[in-house]
C-alpha cells in the first residue's frame, strides 16, 4: 500500500481544468495562460471558461452575467440566518453557514449535472451578497442589492456603499480571475471528496469553505494582511524579518508546497496591480512594505526554495480596496468557487467514491473490564 | 506518481482508533471487539474510548456524561437559525447548517487540542437536540430539553415526546455504539482533510456532515429504509429483488467496498436488536422483510462478493424506534461524530496539510481570442 504523508504526489484524478507549470512558472486555465487572462478577461469570463471548458461568445457571456445577477440575492431564510448571527462572528464562518443554508427548502433529489451546476452558480452568485452584506449587518447597516455590471463591482459597491473607481473595480476583478482556480488544493479536493459520495453541490461547496478557512490554506492570506499592518512602513521590514527569523516564526506571504524553484507566476500580475492602487490612493506604504519584504526575504531565503506567494500582494490589494482584513477570506472564496464547481462537475462525470485507507498501529483483542471493576 | 481511483488502498495516516479485520470479520475500537462493546457498553463509554484512547473509570464516565448533558442545548442563535429554516428542509442539511453556526460568535483563535476537543464535544452534545428538535419545529411543536441519562435516551425523548421503553433506549444506544466509528470512511477522511489546513473543529465537523449525506456514504441508509417501506411485507421480497436485478438497479443495504468476503461484523448485533424490537412492537413485518431480503439476496449475489451491510437492519431499527426516514442520517451523524473527533485529534497531533495532485490531460498554450472576435 502506498503511503504518502499529506497525499503529496498522489494523483486523485485526471483533469483538464488547470495546469501549474512549475518549471516555466506558468499557470493555465483550460489551456489559456493565466497572465493573459488576468490582463484581458474578467472574472465572469474566466469562471465560464473554467466551468464550461471554453471561452464564451459575447452573447453567452452576457447571458451568464445576467443569470448571476438574477441570483445574487439569496433566499429570504438565508438573510434571516445572517441576521441571527452574533456580530462578532468571523465572516468566513457566516459565509459557510449561509451557503449551507442555501440547501434548505430546495428539492435536492435531482443530482444531474444541470441541477448541480445551477446550484453551484446560485452559490457563486450569492457569495458577494452574503460576504459584503454581512459586513454591513455587523456594522448595523441595512442590506443592499445595487445594480452592478459584474461580481467584482457588486461586491465593492455593497461593501463600501459608494462608487468604486474603475481601477478599483478592475483590481478586484483581476484578483478574482487570479484566485479563481489553482488545481488540486485542499479546498478543491475537499469539494471533490464530498461530491464523490453523491452528496449535493451545496454540501460540497460548504465543505470547501470549511477547508479554505485554514491558516495553511486560504487563511494564510489573513496572516499576510496582519503582518503588513503590523510592520506599517518599509523601513521597519528588515528588523521585523530578522526578528521573525531569529525566533523561528514562519513569515506569512512566503513559501508554498508547489513553488520551490521560483516565485508563483501570479505574483507579477498582483505586484503591478498593487503598485497602480498605491499610486491612485496616494498612500504607497502598504505596497512599499510588501515590495521591501519580497526583496529582503528573497535575499535571505530564496536559496532554501522560499519565495513570495500570492498572499503577499493579495493582502495589499485587498487593503487598498477597503476590505476589512477578515473579509479577505470571503473574497478569496467568492473567486475560488469557480474552480470548486469545475472540479466537482469534472469528477462527477466519472465519479468514484473517495475512500482512502489508514494503517492500523494500535492494539488488538484487549479484554473489556466492566465499569465497576476499572482502576 | 501513484494513481489510485477513489484513493483505494492509499494510506492517509497511521491510526490507533479502529481496526477493521475483514479476514476474521471483526471490528475493534481502540483494540476492543465492537461486538463486545455493543453488548456491554454505552455510546458515551464508546465515545470516550474512541476520543481519549482508553475506557473511562466510573467517575470519568459520570463526569463525561455530565459535561455532555450541560452542553446539549446549543447557543440561542443556533436555535433561531433552526427556526428560520423552511419546514421542507432536509434534517441532515439543517443539522449541518446548525453545526456550522455553532462556530459563530466564539473566539476560535485557540486551536490547541483542548480547545478543539471542547468544540467537538459541544457539537456531539448538541446534535441530538438539533436533530430531534428540528423534527418538532417542522411539525409546529415547541423545542424541548428534557432530563435524560444519555444521548440515546435524550434523542428519543425529544423526538417522540413520551417515555421510550428500556429496550428502545438500549436499541438506540447500541445503534450509536455501532455507528460511532468505522476507520477511514469518506466523512472521517473529509474531516481530517479540512482539519489538516488548521481550520477549526466546527469547520471539520461541518464538512464531515456534508459528506455523510451522500447516497454512496450515509445516505445509503435512507435508501434502505425506503426500500423496506416500499416492499412492505416479506412475501413481496423475491419479486422486488428479481425486478431490481433484472433492471440493473443497486439493492440498498447490500454491498460495501470493504466487506467482499462476508457480511459486515456489525450485522449480527443489529439483526438481533431488530428481532427484539419486532417482538416488543407486535409488528414483525419490517424485520421479516429485512431477514428475507438478506437470505434471498445472499442466495443470488454472495458469490459476487455482495453481502448485507449495516444499513439493512439499521433502517429497520430506526423504523421501530419511530424515526421519520429522513432522521436516519442525523441519527447516524450524532453517533459517527465520536469517530470524526477522534480522527481529527489524532491527525492534528502529527499534522501535515493534505494536498494531493492531479494529472493534467488538457491543452496548453491556447491563443486568447478577444471577445468580439469569437465565433
Amino acid at each position: 500500500m502506498a503511503y504518502s504523508p499529506g497525499l503529496e504526489g498522489v494523483v486523485v484524478k485526471e483533469s483538464e481544468i488547470c495546469l501549474i507549470d512549475v518549471e516555466n512558472s506558468k499557470i493555465y486555465y483550460r489551456g489559456y495562460d493565466l497572465e493573459e487572462l488576468a490582463e484581458k478577461s474578467t472574472f465572469e469570463e474566466a469562471a465560464y471558461l473554467l466551468i464550461y471548458g471554453r471561452l464564451p461568445k459575447a452573447s453567452e457571456l452576457a447571458e451568464f452575467k445576467r443569470l448571476l445577477a438574477s441570483m445574487r440575492r439569496p433566499p429570504d431564510h438565508v438573510i434571516s440566518i445572517m441576521r441571527s448571527a452574533p456580530r462578532s462572528a468571523e465572516p468566513i464562518d457566516v459565509l459557510r453557514t449561509a451557503v449551507s443554508a442555501m440547501a434548505l427548502g430546495e428539492d435536492l433529489s435531482d443530482r444531474s449535472r444541470e441541477a448541480e451546476l445551477r446550484r453551484g452558480l446560485a452559490v457563486m452568485a450569492a457569495m458577494p451578497y452574503v460576504a459584503a452584506n454581512w459586513d454591513r449587518i455587523r456594522r448595523g447597516l441595512d442590506v443592499v442589492d445595487p445594480p452592478a455590471d459584474g461580481q467584482a463591482e457588486y461586491f465593492l459597491k455593497v461593501l463600501r456603499g459608494g462608487e468604486p473607481t474603475p481601477l478599483q473595480i478592475r483590481a478586484m476583478d483581476v484578483m478574482m480571475v487570479v484566485y479563481a482556480e489553482h488545481s488540486m488544493n485542499n479546498s478543491s479536493f475537499t469539494a471533490v471528496s464530498v461530491a464523490s459520495t453523491l452528496s449535493d453541490m451545496y454540501a460540497a461547496l460548504t465543505a470547501a469553505l470549511a477547508s479554505l478557512k485554514g491558516p495553511l490554506h486560504g487563511g494564510a492570506n489573513v496572516d499576510a494582511a496582519r503582518m503588513i499592518e503590523e510592520i506599517g512602513s518599509p523601513e521597519r521590514v528588515e528588523r521585523w524579518v530578522d526578528s521573525a527569523l531569529a525566533s523561528g516564526r514562519r513569515i506569512p506571504g512566503f513559501g508554498h508546497r508547489i513553488y520551490k524553484r521560483g516565485p508563483d507566476p501570479r505574483l507579477k500580475v498582483l505586484r503591478r496591480l498593487a503598485e497602480a492602487l498605491a499610486k491612485e490612493s496616494g498612500d504607497s506604504r502598504p505596497y512599499e512594505v510588501a515590495r521591501r519584504l519580497e526583496e529582503y526575504v528573497h535575499s535571505k531565503l530564496s536559496g532554501k526554495g522560499i519565495f513570495a506567494n500570492t498572499d503577499l500582494y493579495a493582502s495589499v490589494i485587498f487593503k487598498y480596496l477597503g476590505l476589512p482584513t477578515d473579509l479577505n477570506l470571503p473574497a478569496f472564496a467568492m473567486s475560488r468557487v469557480a474552480g470548486w464547481i469545475a472540479h466537482v462537475l469534472e469528477y462527477r462525470a466519472r465519479n468514484r467514491l473517495i475512500r482512502p485507507t489508514e494503517k492500523y498501529v494500535g492494539p488488538v483483542g484487549l479484554r473489556y473490564i466492566p465499569l465497576a471493576e476499572r482502576r
